[in-house]
């Protein structure tokens, strides 16, 4: 506990505060106001709102002041950075807190990886709390390093940073009782985020009777009103892929703010330095008509509120003090950004030991392990769907040639394989894609939500298995390879999740990565964004594992031929 | 646990539910809608909204149904009743759970006082949840049996019903940093109620960085405004005596329900019978202008989400099937409740034990152990004004009979005595009160906050040893003495706090003391209530204990001659 006693000294007006702002209009969360008054900082946390003598002053005057935004529900993997360099990118665009779920690096390290990530938490000036990962794997089709019992979980959640259960997004299996989603419910029922995409009638209100307390994969205001009534917060998401602001915008207006946050799920670095971070969503809300205290609740108290993270979220007494200087209440970009009373210091690099990288342990693969004995008939194929993640099952005459099945790039029809690499199995799944019009070459990522085995996408075996090795030689990225050559690469080395390198080399290796897919022909925008999406066996409908297809509305593994 | 895996089945719609309450409008406390649907319960749980098959159906065809109220702050002891009566009593009126500090039971039996009580909530359908007594005693002018210390408040608040800290009534304490205060706030920093009559400015700003959480000792729309801004719940009481309804309003207006809630504090058994409990507190805010739906919100989800209680409140999926059948919006009196989805049945009576009984130890009083040798002079006199709590320090002339200080009912001058009764020290506070008008006799009381020593009020020295004698015959309780007989008596053998009795002959008692204490020239409305508050040593202005004469504002005892 912080000195108490001097931040009831300072509060009182006996000691001097460690910083005073002065001069701005002070954002109640609380009463919605634009209130006239200094506020008396103490050792980080706010000592009082009101006339105050501090050491420091911080000039204030014609600005608006708020509380740092608080990002309900995220991935820091998205963001392809570790820890530090995420931190340097967010905090000054507002976000002073995130919650996150770790399942990305659980699915390739394990708990040690979480204990890893919230180890490197300590070390930054962005406050981050994780919820322990829930699903790992995604489901019984998916292949991660190992699957997390609900005794990883009882150890996760006995970590100080780690407040809840992260989203629980094996929401069939929940919905149907299953003993073991119960078990880990009965961890900490009372704070478990949801994933419910689309689940709606009396599906839904098993899902929240089982205590599920929120859900941020809703896309139309029917699953909102639904979920408001059913008692769970709504986490409206402005992520990179899925973007539902638009569509939820309207329950602002029906019900208040009172139960709806704000959250980032998965942005992709490019995303977050283009278009910003928690401040381009209120941005967004505002420019769609709602009030600027509603956009900035949604995105400072509520989700602190639906987190149980009392001290932050809001400017009042005993608050931590995470202030943002807003010169306008158009852009939110912020002036200045105090973290715990100061401007945000240099960040110091983390030493990234061994065992987080070195992750990517595939066998030898040659062009014959991609190869499809065919005899004709019609085939399952992906299709792909613009701007979602959710796709269409297909079916398609394949091309022969020699016996077997062959990509077809007139008829924008490309190989697809999901490689194993976490115990070097050999296992690979094997199938077809519509939709990135790749005329050549191969594509491929250590990226593959959510257990992140190889995907890789091509036209031709041989740049398959050169794709393949070279992730295996870089441990992990993404590469776009043509004629056994490396066309560009973004290498990845943590957990084939994560750079290590600033953000300014990972936007870089990224950009180039998408030229050299689109000089491939490739014309689907952000297609390794996509492209991590379709081994994510419970969105549906086609999906493909390291263990083949997968129908996800029935839930199972399917050939590639059709029935 | 309960069956978890069965409410989702019943969620489902796979199986019957217990109970499904069918044709009401079911109102939403999170999005303030009243919902035409059917409720599904399962081992007392909410499982679903939606159409479901029941084995037995409430028909509420034409009824409002509700979620049961919720009092956020009060003291079961006010009530004179034991838990089961007092169950029997409010659960009919629509209060499903209740939110107690004990802290009158804790001044007689210290924690073991409150682990019998938390053991008697065991056997009640109603659901009692406590807030652990911060402030025993209130201040160090008090004498209760034992004081209460950090170690105590932490292994109170080890047990499952005991939730936060209770009221910080030492708010000087908390403002200025004692180092006890802080040590006890720092048990349970995330949860304490609070007691701030009349702090503004600066010192509001200590006590909320102290991180108290709520007030409820406000009657001032200018100290809502203050502690809104300052981060706390606001609880507007209507308890028997302080009722801050009509002046709080307003603030529901200017800033919506969202941290606003309702409590009774001190409610008197004949006030209940007479006119309710929460739901009186609800009647009366739509009655002042208040939305339906925000009067049932501050009386429903507000106070259990401020105490997080996250499974009341509401009736949603996952929440306890506690409900209420209103045939109108406007009585608030309920057809029909259903506590954990059942009619509440019979409820057992307790066994009492004996060393809850028997705390009225006092040495043999006499006539002579209340004389007051005078030699003239002004003397301090306590004023009593109607309606408050709070008292006048004024200054008389005292009547002097053979070199003593004698009452003096021509000018309404009664003289005021307060008897140690924990431990028999025999220590004897004694001084002169205005305004209760007797012109005989005594009364007398083991109520006496906080410490309930016994207060004995009257014109003759030897009717108020008598009165104290037959306190101490009774066991504790109230009575009305004159020429040394008794006029009328309640039995109070509880701690000298509460009946045994059932509620009709605690009412009939209390009335009759009323009468007689009326018959003796008392013309103060409901006298043994006021005179309880007499010995309050934290309530302004002047004030007694059986230490003598307290001058609260300087906070310091003081002699019978003024300075």
């Amino acid at each position: 506990m912080p000195d108490l006693a001097r931040r009831l000294a300072v509060a009182r007006g006996d000691e001097l505060a460690d910083v005073v702002v002065e001069g701005g209009k002070v954002f109640s969360a609380f009463t919605r106001e634009w209130l006239e008054t200094e506020i008396a900082i103490c050792d980080g946390y706010v000592a009082g709102l009101g006339e105050y003598a501090g050491k420091e002053v911080v000039h204030a005057r014609g600005k608006y002041v708020v509380p740092g935004f608080v990002d309900a529900h995220m991935h820091l993997e998205s963001s392809k950075l570790l820890v530090d360099e995420f931190a340097r990118l967010v905090l000054p665009l507002g976000t002073t807190t995130v919650v996150a779920d770790p399942h990305e690096i659980a699915n390739v390290l394990g708990t040690d990886g979480v204990h890893w990530l919230a180890d490197l938490a300590d070390e930054v000036p962005l406050d981050i709390y994780f919820m322990a990962s829930s699903c790992v794997p995604a489901s019984k089709f998916e292949s991660p390093r190992r699957a997390l019992t609900a005794g990883d979980l009882e150890g996760l959640l006995a970590r100080r940073r780690v407040i809840g259960l992260a989203e629980m997004m094996n929401y069939p299996g929940v919905i149907a009782g299953d003993p073991h989603e119960l078990e880990k419910l009965a961890l900490r029922s009372s704070h478990v985020d949801g994933h419910a995409p689309g689940v709606l009638g009396k599906e839904l209100q098993a899902y929240a009777a089982a205590g599920i307390g929120s859900d941020h994969e809703l896309s139309t205001l029917e699953e909102g009103r639904e979920r408001l009534r059913a008692g769970m917060w709504v986490l409206i998401r402005e992520a990179s892929a899925a973007r539902n602001l638009e569509a939820l915008v309207p329950l602002v207006e029906e019900f208040g703010p009172g139960r709806l946050a704000f959250c980032t799920d998965d942005r992709e670095p490019e995303h977050i330095a283009a278009e910003g971070h928690m401040n381009s969503i209120v941005c967004a809300a505002v420019e769609q008509g709602v009030a600027v205290e509603d956009a900035l609740v949604m995105a400072t108290l509520n989700p602190a509120l639906w987190h149980g993270l009392g001290h932050l979220g809001a400017l009042a007494p005993g608050f931590q003090a995470d202030l943002l200087l807003l010169p306008d209440l158009e852009s939110f970009e912020p002036e200045l950004v105090l973290k715990r009373g100061q401007p945000v210091e240099e960040i110091p690099r983390p030493d990234v030991p061994d065992w987080v990288k070195n992750t990517v342990r595939v066998q030898s693969v040659a062009n014959n392990d991609f190869q499809i004995p065919w005899e004709g008939g019609k085939a399952r194929v992906i299709g792909l769907i613009e701007g979602q993640i959710v796709t269409e099952a297909l079916e398609e005459e394949l091309k022969i040639d020699d016996g077997l099945a062959v990509a077809d790039p007139s008829r924008d029809l490309a190989k697809i394989a999901v490689v194993e690499r976490h115990l070097g199995t050999g296992r690979i799944g094997l199938g077809f894609v519509r939709g990135f019009g790749s005329q050549r070459g191969a594509i491929a990522s250590t990226i593959a939500h959510d257990a992140h085995n190889i995907v890789v996408v091509g036209v031709d075996d041989g740049d398959m298995a050169r794709a393949v090795q070279r992730l295996a030689e870089l441990g992990g990225g993404l590469c776009v390879i043509a004629d056994r050559g490396v066309q560009a690469e973004l290498p990845l080395p943590v957990a084939g999740l994560l750079s290590d390198a600033p953000l300014a080399d990972v936007v870089k290796g990224s950009e180039a990565c998408v030229a050299a897919a689109e000089a491939l022909g490739c014309t689907f925008p952000a297609p390794f964004q996509m492209m991590a999406f379709l081994a994510l066996s419970v969105v549906p409908k086609l999906k493909i594992t390291d263990r083949g297809l997968i129908d996800v509305d029935r839930f199972q593994l399917v050939s590639l031929e059709t029935d």
